[in-house]
């Protein structure tokens, strides 16, 4: 599966990366939670079908009991599973191929086709995922009626059955204060903001998980179109607030952005949360060209290998907690060295 | 003058520098608070007289009054003369020459002699003292009778006149908590211990002084012999200290040093405690060999540059707070990037 994280992409100084999930359910079959071992394997099946079906290379199906713990963590940590998918105790597992295109299949809803690619790019994403969505032995099977549209387990997603989210990068709104002015916005155009890793995580590396509430009631177009709106906007006020940091605080911002370069360099131990957020200052040094000497997507990649799962996938064993953070240290050390 | 700072010294992990000061009086006139014009100028005049005959090369009498305001502030720092001295309405200055030797004339008392060594010699310093203090001219003269011994302006120096005082480095006790016993037994013992500049000063580069409190009931010999025990055991806890750091707490302690070493190499602006602070660690860092790339010397010497003074002198003019923070930062950078 292509990595979106080590791609270029637009808006990348401020927009990490673009998801759509497309939520599906087959007519035939209960929602994975009430349906029966059978059903579950003949979702499994059909999903498989489809796949094949997409012209997609290589996509292959793998079951998540056949996972082993670190890659499905490995898997959560780069946004191509859920954490629910990973616990789930059903016949359950994800569809991979060439592309940026995953499908979760017996999580919540029988389908979830998903897209992850770097920067500002919805409708590109809503493409790829409709490749595999509009495969026709999927098609005849959507629970689908004309007034409700796309059935799903939970009645929030029905309708066009479709999230449509950015990952943003927004530590001058962060620093300034001026994010809380964004979240009300956010919160009155229906939009839902979320830290880094879904409901219950902080915003220490100053991402947001910018997403759509409503999918009911509106096309898949307006929907993608709107989103697009918004989080252009979030990058005209980021980009403001750094410049304005940058004009304000002078030296001092300067010398914020240095220190954090200069603890990533030299650090023996760290954990996860200090880790991102030094990326975090590091990755705005990048963008406003204070320093040099690496990408935005390079910075995105280090921010992502930084991670339990993906470290100790690098190291090929699990690793203490302990021995993860020096290994994150070191790691770190290496990525930002050229950087100055 | 020589730099003591520059220059290696014994105990030099430990032991910064150490200092003799002699407080000498002049029988015939009053002490200088309450001496008139006339008698403070005959002061000057034997104590150049003394300087003279004291064989020492180039000594030379400079005026308080002739010299600038960042120099007097430098002569501060480098601890040659007082913060009363700098703030004298006397007719007072300070004698320097081709040695460790330095005299204050007209502070507190007539003449004050003294000699900073790097690292632990203060039977050394004596006798570069003693170089000046026996010229004849001044022996005939001084305020001296067999009950009390040398008459000094405050009693507190009476008898020898002598304060033996050396500048300790003792992060790791200061880490440990176990400084405190330390300063109880210093109490106990008559001891004095002050921060890095004086009473009223701080001690966050983990710097103490340390100095004799009584001058009278023992010989000078005495005296300094047992200052000398007493700085020699510091050095063998403060060793004991670090050793017993870098065993437990391992690659945390290490992690702290080199990331003293990374803000020193980065950050665009740093003010003076700061800045001593984090060379405190860094020293340590060397001392212990986890670090490589410079002496204890070196660090010293970049301990004493990045003072106020210190810094302005290098400039060759007053700079404003920040401007000194922005130098300093820049100083620093320059002092330690060949540290690993």
């Amino acid at each position: 599966m292509e990595n979106w994280f080590s791609k270029e992409g637009p808006e990348q100084d401020v927009v990490i990366s673009s998801r759509i999930r497309l939520a599906r359910n087959f007519k035939d079959f209960s929602f994975p939670s009430l349906a029966d071992k059978n059903a579950q394997q003949k979702v499994v099946d059909l999903a498989v079908k489809g796949a094949l079906e997409s012209g997609i290379e290589n996509m292959t199906y793998v079951s998540m009991k056949d996972l082993p713990d670190i890659e499905k963590e490995y898997l959560v940590e780069t946004h191509v599973i859920s954490q629910d998918l990973k616990k789930s105790k059903l016949n359950s597992g994800i569809i991979v191929g060439d592309s940026s295109v995953s499908v979760m299949v017996n999580e919540e809803d029988h389908l979830r086709i998903q897209s992850v690619l770097p920067g500002l790019q919805l409708d590109k994403a809503y493409e790829e995922c409709l490749k595999y969505e509009r495969a026709s032995v999927l098609q005849q099977n959507y629970a689908f009626t004309y007034e409700f549209g796309y059935l799903t387990a939970c009645p929030t997603n029905t309708g066009t059955g479709l999230r449509a989210s950015a990952m943003v990068h927004v530590p001058a709104l962060v620093i300034s204060g001026k994010i809380n002015s964004v979240l009300d916005s956010c919160g009155k155009l229906g939009i839902a903001v979320r830290g880094m890793y879904g409901e219950n995580s902080g915003s220490g590396a100053h991402m947001l998980q910018i997403s759509n509430q409503v999918t009911l009631g509106q096309s898949e177009q307006e929907i993608i179109a709107s989103m697009e709106d918004i989080i252009k906007q979030i990058c005209v006020l980021e980009r403001r607030a750094r410049t304005a940091l940058l004009e304000s605080k002078g030296i001092y911002f300067t010398d914020r952005i240095y220190r954090a370069l200069g603890t990533l360099k030299s650090a023996r131990i760290m954990d996860s949360k200090e880790g991102l957020s030094l990326l975090s200052e590091v990755k705005m040094g990048l963008d406003l060209g204070i320093l040099k000497g690496a990408s935005t997507e390079e910075l995105v990649t280090v921010l992502t290998n930084v991670q339990p799962a993906c470290l100790q996938k690098m190291e090929g064993r699990v690793l203490s907690p302990e021995e993860r953070d020096q290994e994150r240290a070191k790691v770190l050390r290496e990525s930002v060295k050229n950087i100055e």
